[in-house]
């Protein structure tokens, strides 16, 4: 066992046995620049309050996992410099060697599980990158989903990813891809997509009921809750599709590989549509964060 | 822990610590039309019955996992439409919302492990699908037998599959690859192929011990058992290669993609071989059962 | 459970709670001729003992996993014809059917996690191999370090091997690949390469607490630790590289495949290099085993 710090909030919740929400680090370390990411972070944290469950954002710190972030923590995590990007394969060394890091998909979903949180709130999953039938890059996040029993509310995968390739992974390792509300899987800014979601639920009561049963017949991982962003909030697919492509384009161009591919696109995308990528980027968080807090509540048998 | 609704017979033979096979259903569902499927269904039962095991075939219906299906739930699915193909990423779904679906290699085998069952018999496992290398098309079965505990008897891969790279993936996995009586991977319809498979045995019995020891050393997944249609019921490769290129390259020219592209094939190729491609089908998984059967008894202490 | 035949070294080292060292055994069937195999084996062994260790060589010998093998034992292996290379998919196989083989990586981490043995020793891992994106030949030795929890000292993985491949799959898989000592992954037989290392550590203290914190974390995998040949053994990697490319195409030429591929491509080198490949070989082996000993010391509490 390692020890974990929780904030006075969580700990709280557990001891009472309410229901709570897994957030991720790496939108705050990564994803904006200071201080829009902790104004950000602290909104997503109070619509998962807001919707009847506590959230729990996930770091490493000075080499302890904290579930849930003090004022102070967050603060300074999200003014810290060179903070490392964390997944299954370098979380256990960054705990041994008193790291501090913010944590992917992966990660928070291995703190959850440790933690005994059931369900995480996030913005996109990674998945299969384009040019991966030569570049063999695929995200950690999928086989991750595929073994820690841990529900996902994401806009589907970020939409920089081959949307297609990622969905066949997915189901070959076995993974419950669940579009909420709709039949297509959502491409992230965008709700519509051409791809069609493997399966569909309509009510997180639905969607605690499918985990809670995975669960009992003693299957290891989690599902993938595919929740498109609000209609008033998306960036239409039409529209996206050829900055996307023309981002890819210049990454190609300027020969840009490996981990600084995803940082690439999206900069160019942001710049591209002005800035309403990243408009849209917290517009779906927070939804996300709404649809958690419910299917937290109905796990808890709180449901409406 | 679900609810599993056994048939009388297999309550009985659990009761008595009878050998028992597992079935799948969507050779029902999907594989033939009424009344052939549930015909074919109760002589694959009896084919299990007459070499001393009991039968259970594996379905959901309404919700609830059903371990050996009574005659007239039997009827009942084999004349049911829109009957969901469940596989591992959508089976807690159908359960929890109580739909009725008919199980894949992989859901079998957790529904196996499930009920304490080690060993399963079909038709022809799923794999690598041709054109893998860019589709990323690969069956759940693969790594379902890479973690789930259950020996699989079944007269190769789909034939329509890419057979070379399934066979690397499941190395790469990990998953035992046993060719029955002969040195070569059959190919499903034929009992011969280019293939070598990466182990033989000649007996029930060694196959029996060495899912004993697999358990015994603490490993996960199960074993693939790779049993040759009987040579007097085979279509020869070199017959059925070109049958099966002339299919492939019609669904190509047609577009088909995706989940469309194998029963698209099995059409096919049920046309062009005048029906004797279903007539082999029904005589290799006869063939299976018997083999699975007496792979079974062997596991309860009942060699011949 | 299995019988485990335990050397009497390694079982005194078992009651006494002494740091161990697993070794595999491929290299001494497959990788020299006798008496040069057992000679270097006998002398990795005594580098293991003079670094405060004991070595736990591993084989399957007449249907029984033997941890630590007796000098007969070691001598009968070593000129013994026919010997299987064992990993995960066999190993069960080998055991059931009273058979003999030799462990490869895949292998020897099962047999040393069976026995209570949390680091190995080993030349160089299997990977991707060069044009899996067509042929799908990936190693069993990536999944096993996602799913084992033992730490393994090699100097990466087999250069002939596509290495930025090889690292983007245990990625994917969520491995450490811990550089010792350096930022770059070394290739084999060259310290040096152009791939970072995703992560380095400098001390092998470290190195057991980054396998402590998993256990203690309950992550299921191990740990690869990436130990740069010593620079007056290794052959730069501008030397090395148009051999290997050379090989490949000779290989290529005449149309050598799958599991033919390795021992072609290690021969061929061994004679372009004039026999310095095989020297290098044995240098990196040695080292490695005197850092694994270090982390088996250090993960007994016994650090300098
Ligand atoms: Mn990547
Ligand atoms: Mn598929
Ligand atoms: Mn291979």
């Amino acid at each position: 066992m390692i020890d974990i710090h929780y904030s006075a909030e969580v700990r709280a919740a557990k001891d009472a046995d309410q229901p709570i929400v897994a957030l991720e680090s790496t939108i705050i370390t990564h994803g904006m620049p200071y201080p829009q990411n902790i104004e950000v972070a602290a909104q997503v944290e109070q619509d998962i309050r807001d919707s009847g469950a506590v959230p729990a954002t996930m770091a490493v710190i000075n080499g302890t996992l904290h579930v849930g972030l003090e004022a102070d923590d967050l603060k300074a995590l999200g003014q810290a410099q060179g903070v490392a990007k964390l997944s299954r394969a370098d979380m256990a060394a960054c705990l041994a060697t008193g790291g501090t890091g913010a944590t992917t998909v992966a990660a928070t979903m291995i703190a959850a599980q440790y933690a005994g949180i059931e369900v995480f709130a996030t913005g996109g999953i990674g998945g299969v990158h384009q040019g991966a039938e030569t570049s063999f890059d695929i995200s950690a996040d999928l086989h991750e989903l595929a073994q820690t029993p841990v529900t996902v509310v994401a806009a589907g995968a970020k939409a920089i990813l081959d949307l297609a390739k990622t969905l066949e992974v997915l189901e070959t390792l076995g993974v419950p891809v669940i579009a909420f509300g709709q039949d297509e899987f959502p491409a992230f800014w965008s709700a519509r997509s051409p791809l069609a979601a493997p399966l569909r639920m309509d009510s997180a009561e639905d969607i605690a009921k499918a985990h809670a049963t995975r669960r009992a017949l003693g299957l290891p991982g989690g599902q993938l809750i595919a929740n498109p962003i609000p209609a008033e909030d998306q960036i239409p697919s039409d529209e996206l599709a050829p900055i996307i492509a023309s981002a890819q384009a210049d990454a190609d161009a300027h020969r840009i590989t490996g981990k600084g591919v995803t940082p690439y696109l999206l900069q160019r995308i942001y710049e591209q549509t002005k800035g309403r990528s990243l408009t849209a980027n917290i517009a779906l968080v927070r939804n996300n964060a709404r649809l958690a807090a419910g299917i937290a509540r109905a796990l808890s048998g709180q449901s409406d």
